[in-house]
């Protein structure tokens, strides 16, 4: 077994050079290696040299061996030409006439309900109570004051301060989380489809994410089992309420299930409530995970940027025990802190019930297009889509009837001619093909009279 | 070569519970593991077991291989039982009585010579602007406004702003270039001693640290070649001016041979430029690795955090273009994008000519407090430390004379108890003992009156 000193070069610089052409895309992500034995023979060099340059590949996790059938290469960039596109041309249309487009690919609420008076006299406030320490105080948890009102506020003192790490917003929560407890291929599963930017975190560590189709009222909990049984799995990300991008919001019975297989199988939860706030279905009551969580499984991850102002970059996580001081770490390696002003100013907002009746206002308008989005995609698109009805959140999703033809990216090209924009599928799956018979209609950035327009456009492209 | 299945289950054991081992410090960091017979011959398993459960530990980062000397346990954290004694120590502090306190640790400013009410008015000059967009954009290259004022105030127009990317704070920009450019196991060369976050950082991505000392001008050029001549090197990192923690600036001549390496070796300078604006050497003229490279390879980054507000936490990076994408990905990964109103409030304080009129004021004040403390030190340490006279910045690194029985970690604890705060230099290096004969005093929250009494205090504590 002992390689000699040849041998060792060899495979290294076999691994390099493969390494080379997944970064630079020549190889594909999930395409198939050639063979030991071919790659030996074409490169005329044992087979043990191939077999340990694909050992490597695997164990930085550029590779996956599927056991009878061969090594597959592994990206770390998913999806990257339509994703590009989209984002091209979401960028692209921001900057200079969107007010002719109906957007609905917005994801957060608009701001136009928003009072900047309110936020700008707390701002103030700010400033006069705390003089520049609003501005100089770095602190790693975050702002004492703020933590204090999560906990009073939204958790009934139930949760101690000292276990919430304020962080910039969910997207930070999930990269901070990952950090701590992910490591290159560690396994993940995630829902299908699931929010890109958390696929994209895991992909860029590198882990093996495991997908488990969702249901009506959460993910198959004999197929989560399954999994459970086949692979040591690390976490489960999961979107508790509204899932993004389905709607779906879990039963209090699956939510239980997965927690109590959670402590059988060893692995811990990454909930990101980023929602939960908007309910129009007086039936849905709120429970999460975490508050329901009696063995310490839950990483809970919450963010003010989703429902309240994207642009001020706040969210909050609460870590089990076990792993507070790696993540609480991990925060500290990422950025040090949040901006401590603009945690101070939301502080003030919560304590002054500036949030509660700014999430009120929220609730009555939202529900309202959330109605009449729904009455118009029964009348324009009835025969052209199944959905299933969120009860909350800010979107639909959608998907094309077997029998049409148009898939999703071709409906994103030709209804952004039309001046309408949606959110394709794909960029929900690990495979995105898996996503092209489904779009996403999100309501917050279009008012009535244009939801009824852009569905009629819509359903104009889905017909021919 | 093919193992039986029975082997490979063996060897992923052996692996996971070596790893255990070492994420749960049952096995240090740099311990060598057992030799390869012996660890066969306890566990009794064939060798090649144990070389595959060793091979992957390399491959992932938990192991190093010394040619001719063994296996290494390489662990994340670093030195963490003293880092985590003092930012106890610091924390405790600074929530209670910090006034009782002299505190030479202090890293930034201290914010009683900013002007808050100058900084209101801005922000509420952006707020009456921008109303609400100021709240919700995401821009995820940053704010427009910002990344122009940064091209024309600071690189004359010279630096497209679409090159620039705005980050929240320096430690953020070290943290997503690393995901962008370092794999595992890549090689990365810091300097000797270096700032802790940035060896924290390369520590959690598992790539191997190679440590290069610094000498009155930069790194030992020889010392660098001999590196690159016998190791792969991905980049180097560096404190162009000011170094933290040893004051020292490079000379321009060192910059350009530092450059014309990154060339011929194919690396990259990763330039952290954190405190350059404080110079009160007139003989010290500036200019970055950035300015002077030709051949796009220096990654720049600077933070506002560190020289203006460290609660405010902004910072920007100019990438190589070949990395620029993938480190504008690794942002929006990270955290989508940085707080936009306090983008706007910067851009517009730096606009009014405000950011250089503090700085300004700085450098007067700072100027007169790092006289003193040269002064203070030449008269009531004469005989007992040695040190390179910085020329600017926030600090002094002092060396404890060889003859003298002191440890600066002693002496940290010593003079916490006279209400004296240092920083031991056994933060700054990868192997912590190789900084206890150092440490570190800044003045920038101390006055003058306190600089004297801290250091006759600290004369006191090394003598006895």
């Amino acid at each position: 077994m002992n390689l000699n000193r040849e041998e060792t070069v060899k495979y290294l610089l076999i691994e390099k050079h493969i390494k080379k052409l997944i970064d630079t895309n020549k190889i594909e992500d999930g395409e198939k290696l050639p063979s030991i034995r071919e790659m030996a023979e074409f490169l005329n060099v044992n087979k043990i040299t191939v077999v340990n340059a694909y050992k490597r590949l695997q164990a930085e996790g550029y590779a996956a061996q599927k056991i009878g059938s061969g090594t597959y290469a592994k990206k770390r960039d998913i999806n990257k030409n339509f994703s590009r596109e989209y984002s091209k041309v979401l960028k692209k249309i921001s900057s200079d006439e969107v007010k002719n487009y109906i957007d609905f690919t917005g994801e957060t609420p608009s701001g136009e309900f928003f009072q900047i008076s309110f936020f700008k006299s707390v701002l103030n406030e700010v400033l006069d109570r705390d003089g520049s320490s609003a501005l100089i105080c770095q602190e790693s948890l975050g702002y004492d004051g703020l933590r204090n009102s999560i906990s009073d506020v939204f958790w009934n003192g139930n949760i101690d301060k000292d276990d919430i790490l304020i962080v910039s917003g969910a997207q930070q929560g999930i990269d901070v989380v990952s950090k701590a407890i992910l490591n290159t291929n560690d396994t993940v599963i995630v829902e299908k489809p699931t929010y890109s930017g958390a696929l994209s975190v895991f992909k860029w560590r590198r882990t093996e994410i495991i997908e488990t189709p969702i249901e009506k009222d959460g993910i198959n909990i004999d197929n989560l089992e399954k999994i459970l049984k086949k692979n040591k799995v690390k976490c489960f990300y999961t979107m508790s309420y509204f899932q993004n991008p389905t709607g779906i919001s879990y039963s209090n019975e699956k939510k239980r299930q997965i927690l109590r297989l959670a402590d059988i199988y060893d692995f811990y939860i990454i909930e990101d409530d980023y929602l939960s706030e908007l309910i129009y279905d007086d039936s849905i009551k709120y429970s999460s995970f975490k508050s329901l969580d009696s063995s310490d499984r839950v990483v809970y991850i919450k963010s003010f940027s989703k429902i309240f102002l994207p642009g001020i970059r706040i969210g909050y996580l609460i870590p089990p025990k076990k792993f507070k001081e790696s993540i609480q770490n991990s925060k500290i390696n990422t950025d040090i802190s949040t901006s401590s002003l603009m945690q101070r100013a939301l502080d003030l907002y919560i304590r002054k019930g500036l949030w509660r009746s700014y999430i009120n206002d929220l609730n009555v308008v939202y529900k309202r297009r959330y109605v009449y989005m729904k009455k118009c995609i029964d009348k324009y698109l009835k025969n052209q889509v199944e959905f299933v009805e969120p009860g909350g959140g800010l979107h639909f999703y959608l998907k094309i009837n077997q029998n049409i033809v148009i898939d999703s990216i071709e409906l994103f090209r030709k209804s952004k001619n039309r001046r309408v924009l949606i959110t394709p599928g794909t960029l929900f799956y690990k495979v995105p093909s898996e996503g092209k018979k489904y779009f996403k209609i999100g309501f917050s950035h279009v008012d009535e009279k244009n939801i009824e327009s852009g569905i009629q456009i819509l359903s104009e492209l889905i017909i021919m």
